[in-house]
């Protein structure tokens, strides 16, 4: 199938946070998306952007029966490590259902990789759940390796009234 | 003790390189290191920086046998969530074994969650090794969360040959 991966603009915001709910959706978690299209605007298409995005896009005759055409996407941001140096960080990745297994999801991660090796980058880094076997299955078949498994890294937060007590002097 | 913290400065690298290495070795991993004084000049301190530095310094009088007042240290960068929005990410949290109990590493990490509160953050996120328990005793006690463990969350790498194949049209 016909389609092509570009840098997402302003204009993609509206799909983005379709995605996202669908994403949350899929992995169970959708009462967690606080996120929305006016959050996305302002944080990644500012001056100063939190992270940036790329879409997957389908020609009109592709397009799904609701009208998408924008039908995947990854965010990403640079990142650093302290050990490795340069990274960049691929914050979501999604295809939705009816277009995968044609080698999106792949080019989109692709995408991010080919901008992180251009930006000087050792590492792509980015987080899956558990008990998404599909998913886990790709990366490991694309050479990623599981840091928590291998070398016990645990990913932490702190957030609310925890971050707020955090933060009194 | 009397101590201070402050953002860091590109005359600060040295010290930065040299207890990053001093943090590895703390966790097992020095052969890991691949990062130079050159590389964090570089990478911290250019136009578009990827990361962030904090310094925790004591007075002369309390320097250290081998002649250090540069004693502890936090890296961070801005990160983002698709979930919950703006996040930061602390890469980093050294201090000097003879420095600990002094509550200098909860002053870089508030200085860490002041700033990210500044930027509209809601996370602040970063990871811990398993094994080690103190820290995460620490974190826990701070209201943190284990996200890998309550959530399922792996973190996961690409490097290396497989970011090289990953990124070949």
């Amino acid at each position: 199938m016909e389609y092509s991966i570009r840098a997402a603009n302003v204009e993609d915001c509206k799909d983005v946070a379709r995605m996202i709910t669908e994403l949350s959706e899929y992995e169970k978690l959708a009462d967690r998306v606080k996120i929305t299209q006016r959050d996305l605007e302002q944080d990644g298409f500012s001056k100063k952007p939190f992270f940036h995005g790329i879409i997957a896009e389908v020609p009109e005759q592709h397009k799904t029966k609701e009208g998408h055409t924008k039908i995947g996407y990854a965010l990403y941001f640079y990142s650093y490590s302290s050990w490795k140096g340069r990274a960049i960080y691929m914050e979501d990745l999604y295809v939705m259902p009816e277009f995968r297994g044609k080698g999106i999801g792949k080019a989109l991660m692709r995408k991010v990789a080919q901008l992180g090796l251009a930006a000087g980058c050792n590492q792509l880094n980015f987080t899956v759940l558990d008990w998404n076997k599909s998913s886990l299955d790709f990366y490991l078949s694309q050479g990623c390796f599981d840091v928590t498994t291998n070398m016990g890294y645990h990913c932490m937060c702190c957030e609310g009234e925890a971050l707020q007590h955090l933060a009194q002097p």
